[in-house]
């Protein structure tokens, strides 16, 4: 019996049976898509077919009304195997977490229903730092110009949430768009070492014509406690990437240690899994692990509670959900990068061959962690400990 | 608002209000107590007085029926101010669970509600690995002689679990048996430099009747697995304890440091609290100790579960406690030692002075720690992690 | 043979002789005098008995004109038994380094001839961050008033070096005066709850006549590269206190293994020296002594080369100097702080035992390692490693 | 001006300036030649126009005659910008290194002699754990049949050094053979992530015949105090690649910072240069890579003594020597995995594209450090520094 076999979740079962099937299928190629890198398009439909895309739509909508907790588990249980695609399918859900939080009734109504109807799968183009996408009025809503780099799952995607610059205003708007709307053109050229299917590009906007009906927010709309919950839900999806690599590293190092590690000859022991400072250092590498899912569990259900609470939720109880996603981030990221980094001292020079893809993991991990500091997490963290200040709200808190 | 405010626990109010209500006053005294030493007889009293001397007793005894969970907060709740009065309170109640976990039913009755009537006050007098105390076979029942160290609540105590070796079933037993009785002395040589309001004394026995009834456990009797989560019990009590020495460290330092510490002239900051340095290590002591108090948690439930399921309870059932106990214990010794370690760094020279005492975190919680080695609770945690195999049932794990 | 043999330093032997013989003399009584605190007037004696206190007075004036890297190895050795006077000595030196590098040839020839021919003990007042003590310029000098903190040695010196502040000229100057002046007294008020025994006190000014022959440094007298070298040897005396702290933890660890620690149960050796955990323990601590070890006798060839270029030597050599001995002292704060605290994980629950007085290394480390924030070191060396800028001169770097 | 500059090493200059100069030549392709893997043709034959084949040759056999430490430091300062050829580089100089230790003078004589003349490029066919390749005596030497795998530079040498089971013996065999010889064939399958270009292949041996004169080493031969120093010139080879891994990585990310980073948003500051966190981890990792590079420099220092020492040396100054050689093996390998690991938490997400190829110190330090485990050199260290007891002469120790 394997020790995940003790920690069973005790969420509803059918989409998370689901995500585990899936990611028993993305696992049979993750070795070599991970090494060839490109667009996932065979992939993205499999998750599209899955009907794991509708998970977190309410069922008003046709969706299936999960909570976000189930979402994040989702996300982690296919980044185990494929953190890219993982990735793809967590910001999927956060722009629906974005239609929700920042859309009116109709929007809300007309975007999650023609998603749920259409099987629509949604990328990102709202990296807030870069402000080099401009937005002019125009009669009947915008028009849009420039680029957007870091816009994760833009290639292949069906539609995307974008923020732009409007410089009357001096202030950003975020609206969705139809990534085949004339004008806009995604290129695909991320070329980072790690997460390499992320389909992340640069989409350029070329007089892309933005009606009033998609524009979630208008420039210099003052933002809600609630509608700054979608920092969260990103910060949270991280979370559960970082989480899910480092319980596929742990898995795949124990999987090999059991079947294939040797001992080292001057152990004095027969069999690998015998080695005292074997056994010590999975003892540490457990222990980054654990500790990081408790409180990525912890941190959705208090995410979920604030969501729950809709408009009433209070800048205080939204900053409290940042501390607490902030923790869950901050261990799963130490987990994720030092079990993908120590587990060759537990695995020995054999298991360097290319045919294992095991250092896809610290690739994967090493380039996902940059997405903002850990260390301006770790001063968030320690300015609520030393005087309960919570996060002031960006998009990275 | 302090961030502890926001993690309250959701446990019954009482007892812990009346644990923090003695918390309170143990703190009143705790710096000058510590630099003293000695027998805390009066802070018995105090103890004595609160009534949670009877928490862990069932009600059908007379006692409060708490769950563990509960009196495992209490313990962490006390040790924040006082953790040598917290361990006599702690172990005071690992002997009712003894009692309760080995004990026939007659016996927990007249015991349990000996216990509750006299208010009794219960000490360990059961080092496994001192067999210096040897039991001989006697027509209605036994005799000490010998000899039992490390017996952590002995001095002052109105009842001793104790352990003795007998050499004819080549085989220990465990038994009861009040302080005062003729033969039984109890030697205050308690010496280290932590913990030093513990009572844990010498015990000697000289021609100590001990009759049947106050056997728990025949020599060579087999234990179940039941009976072995007394050991769990003793576990978590530590686990708590260390928890309750880091989150009084730590509620120490940021109260120093909100209230008197000194911008470092190179900081280029007013307040020392915006030090961006100061910041991160409180961060990161805050991810030390977050983390340690959610396993601590989620181990008293599963020891609770366990304990209720009585002789239902299978040994994996046992084994899987043992691993969560483990989590939690070395993170919360991890905590304990790191954060009175380092948090002289964020306090500066000014807080080294005797008027404060801020050393004697360190020094009982690395006394204390080295109740077991650390090493060998990961290396359990690493055989489980690497092959699902949980600890074998001993006094310490 | 122990390992420390074989790394015997190839220094002129008899004043290291001289240093070892000493110490062993200070051991005998080291734990009881840190129980008790207060003034170690006969070890003062013993010091001053040994000849040693004028090892850094160049042989013109009298003295043993040994370099600074023989001068710290004497400190390293005293501060693996006794760091407090350890700490008396050194900064005995520092007053002297003092003398030379801000005294005309006059001031040096008198003083310096004096302290050797009345076995002068020098003491500290020097603390710059405390500008509590006033100067107010006088028809032949000065007039002190006020009061001076955390002045080491002062306590039974016979001479002090002290500054003080002069409102008029906005600027400090730096002087020398006989403790035992009118108007000057010592107030032994120091309660740390280590490095007990470093007589440092506060310094009491009561219109205290300085005559101008004494003023080694005018208020507003432009620092030299060379001048401002004392803080260098200041701060490599510290480091080669937290390195002596460090070795002697490490040896009084290591020879407790030896002689007296038991294997733990579960361990399955016979011996404690073959438990694997163990023996990697020792590896990992080692590996903190070692570098520190070599690094800081690099810093002392370093600062020595410096001090005997006198004038000539430049604002950027002595900022190379400054890194060489930061990088020496914070792995010497962090082998001191890591044995001291760590070693009782080695040594098991009955090395806490106060006869022992095991737990003096932690404390002394402990207290001593904050004079000024590690932090800040670890920036000056980043800013180093990014762009070659050396540390500005100031009285801690 | 760099921090590097300040620490230049006072080597005799023309070697390693000839090593400076073929770093930066190799530096120009290494990123595309690292991605493409294979054989690196061209570079080596850049190395051997470099003259530096011969630098561990005596002068008498027509080398360049330079000591230990300098052919450290070539490989050292090859290893920053390519350390697969660095390995190509070292371990050519351990195979000159097995002539001298293992050799008659007459072999010496021939061998390297020749090496002189005709630019030998040596590999390694050694790899002690693998005893499939095995000796069968024959009338006037050996017969060589089987396989040998990670042999490290076979793949396009000119000589092999080779190890053999002669099973009658029941003992290993060390000799030479010329690569192109008859039934000699290396198989080019070296494919782990990291260190691609090493040539590592699986040598096969089919009826290869080796002539007495050709055997360094007859099966069972007792080995010397000296003969054993060749695994300490591996190990040393292995410590200063390392290293080197570590400085071209502390370089690269230093140059990245001072030219391209940008500051985090929430920083507060105009320059990435000026971020207190970011000043800190430069510090921190300073911090692993200077004094790895101090203690390498010892350990080469102490290698050559003992080696000038000839058959005087004894087994116990052997054994220091191999102490000495493992705390700059562990505080290389650590500085290599720390900084290749970390170094992109001070880069950013724009560091991970794959133009820069930054990855390549972390997978480059990964795979080579896997060469012998870590945690039994800590190992070993922990024993001596217990006890004095110095390594068993192995081939990694």
């Amino acid at each position: 019996m394997r020790p995940q076999d003790d920690y069973a979740t005790a969420v509803t079962p059918d989409p998370l049976a689901i995500a585990a099937d899936l990611a028993e299928r993305l696992a049979a190629t993750a070795v070599e898509r991970d090494r060839a890198g490109g667009h996932p398009k065979h992939e993205r439909e499999l998750i599209r077919a899955s009907s794991l895309l509708t998970l977190s739509i309410p069922t008003e909508f046709g969706g299936q009304g999960a909570d976000w907790a189930t979402v994040m588990s989702a996300v982690r249980i296919l980044a185990k195997t494929d953190s890219a695609l993982a990735h793809l399918f967590g910001f999927h859900h956060l722009q629906l977490a974005g239609i929700q939080l920042y859309g009116t009734e109709l929007q809300q109504r007309s975007l999650l229903t023609a998603t749920v109807r259409q099987k629509l799968f949604w990328g990102n183009a709202l990296n807030p730092l870069d402000k080099r996408t401009r937005a002019t009025a125009s009669p009947a809503g915008y028009i849009l110009d420039g680029v957007k780099s870091f816009s994760s799952g833009s290639v292949g995607s069906d539609w995307l949430t974008v923020s732009a610059w409007d410089s009357e205003a001096d202030a950003a708007l975020i609206a969705v768009v139809p990534t085949e709307q004339a004008g806009v053109h995604v290129e695909a050229d991320w070329d980072a070492f790690g997460q390499r299917q992320t389909d992340s590009g640069n989409v350029h906007f070329e007089k892309v014509y933005l009606p009033t009906a998609l524009v979630l927010q208008v420039p210099g709309q003052a933002p809600t406690a609630r509608s700054t919950l979608r920092s969260q839900v990103a910060q949270l999806i991280m979370a559960n990437l970082y989480l899910g690599i480092a319980q596929g590293a742990f898995d795949a190092a124990r999987d090999y240690t059991l079947e294939q590690a040797r001992p080292w000859f001057a152990s004095g022991v027969d069999d690998a899994i015998d080695d005292p400072f074997t056994q010590h250092r999975y003892g540490q590498l457990w222990l980054t692990v654990r500790p990081a899912a408790l409180l990525a569990d912890e941190a959705g259900r208090q995410l979920d509670a604030a969501i729950r609470k809709g408009d009433a939720v209070t800048a205080r109880e939204r900053g409290l959900v940042a501390i607490a996603v902030a923790e869950a981030k901050v261990l799963a990221h130490r987990a994720a990068i030092e079990i993908s980094n120590q587990m060759f001292e537990l695995l020995g020079a054999r298991a360097t061959s290319a045919r294992f893809g095991f250092d896809r993991f610290w690739r994967n991990a090493r380039v996902h962690t940059l997405h903002d500091p850990v260390d301006y997490k770790l001063r968030d963290l320690g300015r609520y400990a030393l005087s309960g200040r919570v996060p002031d709200p960006t998009p990275y808190s």
